[in-house]
């Protein structure tokens, strides 16, 4: 389904006030200003009243299989370390039955409020879940295809080679449909870098996906991993087709360890996606744009057994790049909105992204005199747009979720 | 003034539901839980609706006098350097007329509808505004003097041993009225640690005043610094007087660099004020908490030339401490927010400060199952309480901003 939609008086971008016309869910026209106004009998108004029009924003990494959103309150208990954080949260999945289905459409329904319009998810495949969390998240795709377009990554959490059986859960998600191959810390939690990333990236080549790697592993053996990555992205001619995410050992202090690894990123095109998290070094966003190196962010776990924050609001995301980076000024406030926007889309090779004329209308309306200053007040969204249709207004979705 | 009021149906600090009866703007009592309500004829009702109740909060550190709050968008142009934005403010100041009476009354109306009670304000005194800032701000304190209790740091913004006349202008500040004496990075901005030193300690000794210094250098220079703030308190006998704001330096990776110092500073009882800025390193506060050094928090600036982020909301401050520092089981949350209340009352002295019976009447509802879901959902404030009288309910203040 595709609508037609006639916003008028917004400002594209914060530009100048114009009306903006909508016609099978896509964007058809703008119009010359605030004295011209589009005429388009029959099509649905809406006011903007001034505000600014953004493109839906990108979730590009997030996990909405095992959000913990609209099951009430639960004390946070894991421990301190990465596996502390997986073993907690394998068994309390079946203690607190988080179901992924209902779990992951909750999660989709705060994001639209929110103005996402595109998800990546990385979604759990593990010998404790088998392809529950793959199937919940198909049929979440499916319940709500009209209003959120969602990636899913096949995601061994737990480690695919210190797991019997889960390399074969890996490529049944990937037969079940999977869009993307997923690892984390080859080294930290498989302890068999060769095995893992032979066995991603030999999935990958087999299926004809992307990959997207969670690589935390930081310093020294974070670069070594990277290199391992990078290499298989050379040999199997995968340029532009491999995501690292998080990446923190790119935010060592050691630009020896550093810069040698941005430039092979550069070079064969490899994306990163950031949360900007404020506890750990973190790849330096405008270094990496800098380079022409594609970055794109997202929320990751939101309100799960790892921890409790996270509102699904890439507005947010987009002052907590601001506030990692140290970005103050409006154009560099700009790049941490345009990460989590264009960068997304950029990442899951979005066409037709944008507010232009020909651009897919996926589309939010936010009070803000810039959007510097969206980005620093984060106000509910006054209209959600998705190919041409309302979806949510004033920060409510329009859209129910179980 | 002093107020009655009755309060339904609360849950203190998240405990078990209950009434709170308010006299004289003080916590009277607190009723026997949900089935035993409080009676109290001719006393003003609001009803709690379950939400928790926790004490005003405590902005511990911000600039009230040169916030751009309510001035329209500006566009963020200031340089990298600290220098950059100390010079660009001191330009922008005359050029968008950024008044201090009118400013800081904007923010004080923006913080208490966040729910704040109590703020500590450095105030610019320098060579161009000289003492207008002083002026505005005490101006601010006389006009919401029911509402907000603020104190003022006289503080130096641009350097007192590099602005001719400028230690003057402090003497006056101090004789005007400021509470506090302020200094910022001896070494830094004013190229001279034991003539500024000496200096703000020699006025708190004068005039019996307690100091606050922004110490923003970082690692062995701010090292440097910090003893010799250390040396004086010890010699001056100024234990529990002092308090040191950012204090990067002890965010340093070098334990034997950090740790001895921690101990004098434990040891002085001197406090050290905190923004948890995800841009660099910041003293770790579960470790100074350990230590038992006092901990404070605030917003810094809030929408100033330094920079566009900041909504003077310590529910998010206390998020943004629980980000910074990594924390996610529920009793580091929770120790977050204490650091944005209990901690700032003990920086500032507050007596009876909480939300017993016999505490002054300073509150705050919120919504939420648990006082970590306040900070990680941060809703508007169902009621503001100053001394028993509702100053802002649902997030709107009922005291006016110019």
């Amino acid at each position: 389904m595709t609508h037609d939609l006639l916003l008028r008086n917004v400002r594209p971008m914060g530009g100048e006030a114009t009306d903006v016309l909508v016609r099978g869910g896509h964007v058809a026209a703008w119009g010359a200003g605030p004295d011209a106004p589009l005429e388009a009998p029959g099509v649905p108004v809406e006011d903007g009243a001034g505000a600014l029009l953004i493109p839906g924003f990108v979730e590009a990494h997030t996990h909405l299989d095992k959000s913990l959103w609209g099951m009430g309150w639960r004390r946070h208990q894991a421990g301190p370390r990465l596996i502390d954080k997986i073993e907690t949260e394998r068994r309390l999945k079946k203690e607190w039955d988080i179901d992924p289905a209902r779990q992951s459409a909750r999660q989709v329904v705060q994001s639209l409020r929110m103005g996402t319009t595109h998800i990546r998810t990385h979604v759990d495949v593990d010998d404790a879940v088998g392809l529950a969390g793959m199937e919940g998240v198909l049929a979440t795709r499916a319940a709500y295809a009209g209003v959120m377009e969602i990636e899913t990554v096949a995601f061994p959490q737990s480690g695919v080679m210190v797991r019997p059986g889960v390399a074969d859960l890996m490529e049944q998600a990937m037969r079940m449909g999977a869009d993307v191959v997923g690892g984390l810390d080859p080294c930290a939690i498989d302890r068999d870098p060769k095995g893992q990333l032979d066995l991603v990236f030999g999935l990958a080549e087999r299926f004809g996906k992307p990959v997207d790697i969670h690589l935390h592993e930081p310093g020294q053996l974070g670069a070594f991993s990277l290199e391992l990555i990078i290499e298989r992205t050379r040999a199997l001619g995968m340029e532009g087709q491999v995501t690292v995410s998080h990446a923190f050992c790119l935010g060592d202090p050691d630009p020896a360890l550093v810069n040698p690894l941005l430039e092979r990123i550069a070079a064969l095109d490899i994306a990163i996606a950031t949360t900007a998290p404020a506890s750990r070094p973190v790849p330096a966003a405008a270094t990496l744009r800098g380079l022409g190196i594609r970055l794109c962010a997202g929320s990751d776990g939101i309100r799960d057994t790892w921890g409790p924050y996270g509102n699904a609001d890439m507005l947010e995301r987009a002052m907590l790049i601001g506030l990692r980076n140290n970005f103050r000024r409006d154009e560099e406030v700009e790049m941490a909105l345009d990460i989590c926007t264009r960068g997304g889309a950029g990442v899951m090779r979005l066409e037709a992204y944008g507010v232009e004329p020909g651009c897919r209308a996926d589309l939010v309306l936010v009070d803000g005199e810039s959007l510097a200053e969206a980005v620093a007040a984060r106000p509910p969204r006054r209209l959600v747009v998705k190919r041409g249709r309302v979806v949510a207004r004033n920060g409510v979705s329009l859209v129910e979720s179980p």
